[in-house]
């Protein structure tokens, strides 16, 4: 947020991977690249704009360092994506990333079933990206991304206590952040408050982004505890596209459109124009012929009596 | 709330009104009444079970008096029917409704539209029909629901002094209790909040239930903020089928299905089990072939860390 002293709250878009990584369609990248322009024309400051993963298991993925490169040349705009191991942090370190995201799921059978390492082997793989970040990269934003932190299709209920010890682990690897994703869509608006609150008392300014997925219609809800225990970031994806391949049921992210109407008239600012949001889902939906897209707003609009955050 | 001391939010289910008034299909009867068996059976205290207007008008609603008096077998239930008018009040009273809900349009434009009076003939009905109820059946509830009390299509912005004026009115005209609609989904948390805040100030105990719908996909945000101030009386539709035939752009009401699951984990009795909801679903859909159906939770199903207020 240190270059965001204008908002206050980054809502940022990870259509561009968790999104376009959950579908059977491949966007072609220069879909991408014309998405990635209308989002940031709309004031969208930070992307994840893909993941740096095997061609072969996500060929929706394979050009994410030409993406990354496109999206560079946009002064506003913070640069992220998505990382599984070592190899793709080197990739997506060369390719110019700001930020990169490690998914740990605290949840040792996903961890198993999305990247296939015990909790044992992900830690090490993580020490590793960090001593080489630091090493060649030290100016590029580590994120650790808590997956299944409010439970776990394939484990079930998710101990509070294992999420925070792995949030200690990885602050003791020397990550920057440290986010909570609920994969699955099983967060609930008194978890949530709680969760990011213990996570503020056991890492305090590492205490990172909520990621939440509406599998049960109560992503805004989340959103809403979220902001009482004080979380500023929020991911998002435009249309509600996403979800995770290796998490059984998981489905769509909360729908940016919404999130930000949510936002705006609640008095918080994004910096997002939603025209300019609904303009970007266009691009998108040509980019995907044929995908359902969700949301509200881009049904219904904005109420009569809708004005933006500090317009009064 | 009288006789639910053993829950902590009454779930009022408006479908078979709200909904059942604003699709094209006429529901049989018998269907209808299979719809409220099943909706008592998963524990549901208080359903408003139709509207006691022209059958010309709103032919999907002509059979109500017979559906009152099926629903009143049940004594766990409370009955209740909406009623624009003396006219349709006498036949609700007599029909044996436990409460009648007038709606009161604070946009003028809007009540116009709807039942085709200036405010002043409107208060004149409602001092009427007070009067009636007080000399003939005493024990009839009467509610006053105040329409479009977060915004309007037809006349934009509403004041939150004019929704308090008219709510203070309603109080001296002595009707029993004062909610809240959201006509048109124009409602955000934090008017949301305020103007709960603010009714209960202007009515005290009068102060009733929380009417939202979801068209802009803020319903359960909404939910969280009304919680937060205070409400513990809330309307939903099964499947969210609903919306207002005289204000254009209003849709679905909040999906019953979606908020029982919210208000639970949150740890909120509802009285209600999902699954038994289900099964009404079930029957709903048999009642209107064809008809869309909404929500979240008949899709994804709950979490598997999920349980019931007050299991533990």
């Amino acid at each position: 947020m240190s270059q965001n002293s204008d908002i206050d709250i980054l809502v940022s878009e990870v259509g561009p991977r968790d999104g376009l990584q959950s579908v059977k369609t491949v966007m072609p990248t220069e879909a991408k690249k014309q998405w990635i322009a209308d989002l940031v024309a709309a004031g969208v400051r930070e992307i994840e704009v893909g993941s740096f993963v095997s061609h072969k298991l996500l060929p929706q993925m394979a050009d994410t360092a030409e993406v990354v490169q496109f999206a560079r040349q946009y002064s506003g705009l913070f640069v992220t994506a998505l990382v599984p191991n070592l190899r793709g942090a080197e990739d997506a370190f060369i390719a110019g990333v700001q930020k990169i995201t490690l998914p740990v799921s605290v949840s040792e059978p996903h961890s198993l079933a999305n990247v296939n390492k015990t909790h044992a082997q992900l830690f090490d793989e993580v020490r590793q990206i960090v001593e080489h970040r630091n090493h060649f990269f030290p100016d590029v934003q580590i994120e650790a991304g808590l997956s299944t932190a409010f439970g776990c299709t394939l484990q079930g209920v998710v101990e509070e206590a294992s999420v925070l010890r792995v949030a200690r682990k990885m602050a003791e690897l020397g990550v920057d952040e440290i986010g909570l994703s609920d994969t699955v869509g099983y967060g609930t608006p008194v978890q949530v408050r709680r969760l990011f609150q213990r996570l503020q008392e056991e890492v305090g300014t590492l205490a990172g982004s909520a990621h939440f997925h509406n599998t049960r219609g109560q992503g805004l809800a989340n959103v809403m505890a979220a902001l009482e225990a004080g979380v500023t970031t929020f991911d998002a994806s435009q249309g509600g596209i996403g979800g995770c391949p290796y998490a059984p049921g998981a489905s769509g992210n909360i729908v940016t459109e919404d999130l930000v109407y949510l936002l705006e008239s609640m008095g918080l600012r994004t910096g997002i124009d939603i025209d300019g949001l609904l303009e970007a889902r266009e691009t998108l939906q040509r980019g995907l012929p044929g995908e359902q897209l969700y949301g509200f707003i881009p049904d219904a609009g904005v109420g009569k009596n809708f004005h933006y955050a500090g317009e009064k």
